[in-house]
C-alpha cells in the first residue's frame, strides 16, 4: 500500500527564494524526472517514505552560492516545505546554512541529489567567474569579465545565472543578437577591404557594436576600425602591444581577450590593457561541495 | 530580401551515423534554438548565408571520441549534408578527421558551435571515465568503472553515452531502479537490525541486489550481509581492510569504492579489492579539443 | 551580484482572475522565454531589479477587455503580486483599470510587454468580434457571428477566448469535428449526386449538421438539402436571393455568409438573411491599446 | 460575454492529496487539453459556468483506490477547491467518498470526465495488482507480484502507480536498468556456452542481478546458473517441476512465473513455487466504477 | 566500447506506411524514451548490438490491424529499415505478416516491445469496435457503431484510430466541440422549461445538434424536442419503447443508446430502434496478439 | 475502414526549399494538431482520402513571399510530396506560383488551411515591412526599417523571418541581449545624473550600445549622450528638430523614431534625420492573399 506522508501542499513553501528561478516548473521536473521517472524503489522498499524529516543543505566550503532558488521549488514540487536562507549571488563562508526543507522521506530523497548537484553545478560556475572577476580587477578595477556561450549543452540558462552571481556578465547569448566576425566568417567575404565590411555591417545593424575576433597585432590592425576586436588565444605581452598600437593609430576600438582567460591569468590580462576578458573557465568549473544533512 | 542557398533537405544527410543520436530531433532542435532563436545576425548581416563551404571537425588532442552522432544530426536539421568519419568510442589520435558537413555558410555556422560544444564535452567524459577505466584495470584486469547520477544538471543521457564511450558502466540511472541504502535512509529506520532490514528489502525486491553505502571498517562488517558495500571516502588501504575483514567474515559483499575516484587512484582501489570504481570525475572532467576548419 | 527583491512566491496571487487562463503555465512561461530568454539585461545593468514598484493597466481606448487573466498569470510567473480588476469579456470605457501588479522592477519589466502585448491582441479581436455582432445584430436579432479557424499561427487558444469574450462563437475548431464541404472536396467525388453525398454524410456522422460552401444561387439550389448553405464571397443581394430561392424550393437550409463579412456590412447580410456571418475579421483586427503606467 | 464564476486561485486547494501526483502540473493539463482544447461549449452555451456547484466521487463498487492525488490536481487546475479524502492504495468499500470539488460549474464540468476516467482507469489497475497479490499470497506467503512494461503506450507512470497501490512491484521498469535475456537475444550470440554468457554479463554488471528467460524445464536447466530464471508460459506444474529439478541441481536460481499470469492462476503459481508473478493482467483490468454526484 | 551498427539513416525508411502515423516523432520518441531512457543494458551488455538482424511481427490471432504505421516509425527512428505489409484497418487471418524491420539488433530490440504493445493495443480496440459494429448491422445495417471520450488517459489520438479501423465513428472528441445535456448540466438550470433551454442552444450554436442525455422513456419524452436523445443505460426494452413513443409524439429525435453496450448486445440496441450505439466497450479490449520472430 | 492512400514517405520531400523553416518539425506539428486533432472528419466521411491529387499555391496579389519553406514542411509532414518554387524574401506579382504539392486528399485537406493562413500571414508582414523600407528609403537611402518585439503572442520567429523577408532588421529580439532605457526604468533611479547612468551602463555592458527611448525634444538634449536616442511618439518635424539640436550640441547620438511608424509616414521620418524607423505596423499587417487550386 502506499503510504501517507504529511499533506502535499507545492503552493505552501512558506518562505520561498527571493527571485523566481530561470528554470520554469516543466523544466525543473524534467530534471526531477530524469533522476526519479517511476517512483524511489529504495524508500518506498524500505517503507519509510511517510516518515516526516528535515534536510539542510551546507556550503561545506567557502563558495559563491548560485542554484538556491531552483533548489528550494525542486523541493516544494516534490511536496516538501522550503525555506531559503541565502540567495544566488551571495558569498558565504564554509558551514553556512543554504536551505532547509521539512517533509516526508519520500520528498526530501527525492530532492536531494537533483538539488544537490544543481546548486553544486552553479555554485561552481558563480564561484569560478567570481575568481576571475577579483583577478581581473587587481589589474584593472575596470575590466569585465565575459562568460562565452561554450555551455555545457542545453544549460545556457544555469550558466549565464551563474556567471552574474559571481559578478562577469555574459558575452554574446547566441548568434542571433551580437555582431561578431571571425575568420570563418571572412572566408567567405573574398577580398572585401575590412573597411567595407565594417561599413555595411554598421549600415545593417545601427544599434549594434562590430566585434572582430583577430589572432595577432597585424590582423588587429587590419580591423581597428572595429568597436571590439577580441584578441583570440594572444599573451598578454600581445594584448599590451595591441593596445599600444592600437591607441597609436587612432583607433578607439575596445579590446577584448578570449581563450584561455582564468584566475591565474585575468590580472595580467586586465592589466595589459583588455578591457574585456571573454572566458569559458566558469563552464567547466568544479562544482562547490554542498553538504547535506538529514534529521529525522 | 533572404538568400537562396542550396536546397535544404534533412533527409539528404547521404552519410549518416552508424546509430541513432541519444538525442531526439525535438532535443536537438532544443540545442540550437538555445543558441540561434531568431537567425544568425552576423552571417545574414554579411550577407554570406547563401555561399556554399565545408566544415570539418578535427580531434586536436588523442581522445575517445563521443557525441559525433549528435552532431552529425545536428548539421542535418541546419541544412549540409553530413558525413561521419569515426563512432562514438573510437579512440583516436591528433589531427584525425571526425565528420565534414558540406553546404551553406548559413548552415554551417548555425551548426558549428553547438555540435562542436558538444562533441568537446561528451568527449571529454569519454576520455575521463577510459583514463580511469584503463588504470582501474592496471590495479585489476577485473575492476569496472561506473558512472554516479551526479551528471551536470538535465545530461545525463549525453553523459551516460560519454561513460559507456570510454568503457564505464552507470552505476544506477536514477532512483527508480536500484537500491541503494544510505545513512540517510537508516536515519529514519531506527533501531531495525540491519539483517531485517537486508531481509525486508529482498522480500520486496528479489531481483535486485542490495546496495549499501557504509563509511568504514565497523559500518562494512555490521552491513557485511548486503550484496554490495560501497565505501564512500575510504581510502585505498581501508578499503583492503574491509575486504579482507570480510572474507574473514565469510561474506560474500563486493566492494565498490566511491568518493574522490579518479585516474590518479583508481588503480589503487583496484588493486585493493574494489571490484567497482563509482566515479563522478568524468562528469567535471575538461572537453577534448575540436579543431573546426571551415573550406570555402 | 545577485540582488535581492522581494519574496517570491507564485502561489501568493492573492486577488487573481475569475477563471483559469486559457494557456497552461508551461506556455505563458514559453511566451516569457520568448522574450526573456536569459534575464533582463537592462534592468539588471542599471541595478534597479530589487526596487520595489507597481504596475496598471489601463484601457486606453473603449474596449472589450480580453486576456488578462492570463496577464495576471504571467506576472504571477514573475513574482508579482497581482489584483485583478475587469474580467475579459467586459466592456470598458476609456481609463478603466484592468489589473495591478505589486513586486521588484525585475519581476514588473519582465512580465510588462509580454502581458501588455497579449492583452492588447486578444482584446483587439473581441472589440472587433463585438462590433461584428452589434451590427448583425442590428440586421437581425437572431444573427449570429462566428469565428473561422483562420487565426494566426498557433494562436487559437487565445484566438477563441477573444471571439467568445466579444459575444461571437466558433465557426469550427478545426478539421476534426465538424463537415464542411468545400468544392475541394467535391473535386474528388466524380460525378455522384448530391443527394447521394448528403446521405451518405448523414449516414455516417448522424449527430452533425451537414455544412456545404456554396459560391452562388445556384449551386446553393443543387445542394439545398444541406443542413447550412455557407455562401462565400456573396452579396448580401446574392444571400437574400438565395434565402428567397430557398424558400421557395422547400429547403430549410440554414444560410450563413462567409467571406469578407466585416463590422461595416455585417448588418446588410444579417438583415438579408444570413442566420450566421462566418469571419475572419477579428483575427487581424488592430490591438486595443492598454496603457501602462509605472510607479515606484 | 464571458462569465463571471468565482476567484480561480489554484493555488488555494487548501485540502489537497497526502503524495504529490506522479504526473506534472504541464502532463495534466495535457490530459485537460486533450478533452477540452478550446472551452466547453455546452456549459458555456448554457450559460451556467460561473454558477457554484460541488462534485463528489463516491467508489460504487469495492476498490483499491488509485489516481485521486492526479484527479484532485485536475479539479485544482481548472479553479476548484478540492478536498481529497482517501488516498492512493487506501481499500474502500463501495459508497466510500473519495473526494470533493467545489467551485463553478464551468470549473467542475471541466475536469470531471478527465478526472473520473483517470482514478476508474488507475484504480482499476491497483484492484486487479491487489487481487493477484492476494491470490498469490494464498498460496506462498512471500510470494510476489511484479508488473510488466507492457502497459497501455505511454502510460507507465500512471500504471506503475496502480501496480503499487495495489501492493505489486514492478518488474523492470525498461531496457535501460536490468538484465532479462530473452530467446531474442540468444540468437545473436552463436554458439557461446551459457556459463560464459552469465560470467560476462556478471562481469559486466555485478550490481545487476541476471535474469534469463527460459520456456521450459530443458532451459531452465541450461540456464541453472542465473540469478532469475524466468519461466514464460508454463503451467504451474512445470513451474514445480524446474523448482524441483533446480533444487537437485543446486541452483539457487530464483523462480519467476511469467505469461498468462491472473488473480485465478496465481495462487497455483506461488504454490508451485514461483517466487515471484510476472503478470501484464492489471494493464488490461476493466476500471473500476466512480460514482459521480454534482450538487449546486 | 560502443559497437558499430551499419549506418543508421532514419531517413531510409525505403518501404513505409501509406499513411503518416497519428502520433508525431516527438511523441514516438516520448514512448521509447519511457521504455529506454539511457540505452538497453541486456543488449549492449552481451554485445550483440551490432549484429544485424530482421524482426517481423504477424498476427497470432485474427485481427483488424491497427497502429502499424506507428510501429513501422518506431523502429525507423530506432535505426532500422521498414516494411510494412498490411495497413491499419485491414482485416487479416492468424500468422499474416504485419511488417518487418530488419537492422542492427540493438535498433530492433530497442523498438520491439514499445512497437509490439502498440499495435497489440490497438489492433485489440479495432477489432473489438469491428465486432460491435457488425453485431449492430446484423440488428439493422444502418446502425452506428460510436466511440466514447472515456479513452485510457492520454490517448485519444490512438484511441480513435482504433475505433475507426474498426468501422466505429467518434461520438465527441471532447467538450469543445459538441452539445452534449447532461443531467449535471440541467441541475444548474432551475425550472427552465426544456424547449427553452434547447431554444437557447440552438439559437447560439446552429450548426450542431443537440444531444441531450436522458435515462428512461420519461425522461425521453420531456426532452423529445432534442435532435439526438442518449438513452443511458436503458434496456433494449426500453429503446424500443422511447423509439414507438418517440414516433407517436411526433418527435425527429435521433435515439442513440449507451451504457454498457458491447458486441452481445449491440445487435438488440441496433434492433430495437438505436440508430447509434454509443461505446466504451473498445476502449477496455483485450489486446490481440501479435507474434515476433526474430531472424539472424 | 481506413483507407490506403499513396506510399507515406516524409522523406521523400525531393524538391524542398533552400532553407530550413525556422520552426522545427515538432512546432510544425503543433500547429497541425491545433487543427486536426484526430484526424479530417468531412475528407474521412466523404471517403475520399485515398484519392490523388495536386494543390497549387499561387499569390492572389502581388507580395513579398514568406513562410513557404514552413508551408512545404508542413505537407511532407502531412504526407504529401513538395515542391517549392519561389523561396521567402521574393517579390512576386500576381498568379506566381509559389509551391505544389502532390498526394492523397486526405494529406493535401490536412495540411491546406494551415499552410496557406502561415503563407498569407507571413507574406503580410513582409509585404507591409517592404512597403516601409521602399517609403523610408525614399526618404534617405541609408534609413533602416527595425521591427519591435511586439509580435502576436508566441509568433516570434515567424515574425522576424517576415520582417527580414521584406528588408527590414529586428529592433531588439528580447529583453536578454540588449540596452533599451525606458522612462519606466528611470522612475527607479532616482536623481541620478544621466551621463552617470550612461557611465554606469557603459562600464557594465561595454559591446552594447545604449539606446535611451525619450519623448521630445527636451528629453533628448538630455540624454544626448546615449549612443542611440529612441524618440516615442514625436512628429517628423520634431524629430527634425531633435536631429539638428543633437547636431549642434555636438552629440553624435543616433536618433530613431518610433510609435506610429507605418509606409505612409516613413518618408517623412527618414527625411527628418532618423537613421532608424521602429515600426510594429507590420506584425498587424493584413494578410496576402494565396489562391489556392486542388487538381484532381
Amino acid at each position: 500500500m502506499i503510504a501517507h506522508p504529511p499533506q502535499f501542499r507545492p503552493e505552501d513553501t512558506t518562505l520561498t527564494p527571493s527571485t523566481p528561478p530561470v528554470l520554469a516548473d516543466h523544466e525543473l521536473h524534467r530534471l526531477l524526472a530524469e533522476d526519479t521517472p517511476f517512483g524511489d524503489l529504495t524508500t518506498d522498499s524500505l517503507g519509510i517514505s511517510a516518515h516526516p524529516g528535515t534536510i539542510r543543505f551546507f556550503a561545506r566550503d567557502p563558495m559563491v552560492v548560485c542554484g538556491v532558488e531552483e533548489a528550494v521549488r525542486l523541493f516544494a514540487l516534490c511536496g516538501a516545505q522550503v525555506r531559503l536562507l541565502v540567495p544566488s549571488g551571495a558569498v558565504v563562508p564554509t558551514e553556512t546554512l543554504l536551505l532547509e526543507a521539512t517533509g516526508s522521506a519520500g520528498a526530501l530523497h527525492r530532492g536531494w541529489k537533483t538539488a544537490q548537484t544543481l546548486v553544486e553545478w552553479c555554485s561552481g560556475i558563480a564561484t569560478s567567474a567570481a575568481a576571475i572577476v577579483a583577478a581581473a580587477r587587481r589589474g584593472d578595477p575596470g575590466a569585465l569579465v565575459a562568460g562565452t556561450r561554450k555551455n555545457v549543452p542545453g544549460n545556457r540558462a544555469l550558466a549565464a545565472k551563474g556567471f552574474r552571481a559571481g559578478g562577469a556578465v555574459m558575452h554574446r547569448l547566441g548568434l542571433s543578437e551580437t555582431l561578431l566576425v571571425f575568420a570563418e566568417h571572412r572566408l567567405f567575404l573574398g577580398a572585401e577591404p575590412p573597411a567595407r565590411t565594417l561599413a555595411r555591417l554598421r549600415g545593417q545593424c545601427p544599434e549594434k557594436r562590430v566585434v572582430v575576433e583577430v589572432h595577432g597585432l597585424q590582423e588587429a590592425l587590419v580591423w581597428a576600425g572595429a568597436d571590439v576586436l577580441q584578441l583570440e588565444k594572444c599573451t598578454p605581452q600581445t594584448v599590451a602591444e595591441v593596445v599600444a598600437a592600437l591607441a597609436a593609430a587612432g583607433s578607439t576600438a575596445l579590446v577584448a581577450a578570449a581563450g584561455g582567460i582564468n584566475a591565474r591569468n585575468a590580472e595580467d590580462y586586465a592589466r595589459a590593457g583588455a578591457r574585456l576578458l571573454v572566458t569559458t573557465a566558469p563552464h567547466l568549473a568544479a562544482p562547490r561541495d554542498v553538504q547535506v544533512r538529514f534529521e529525522r
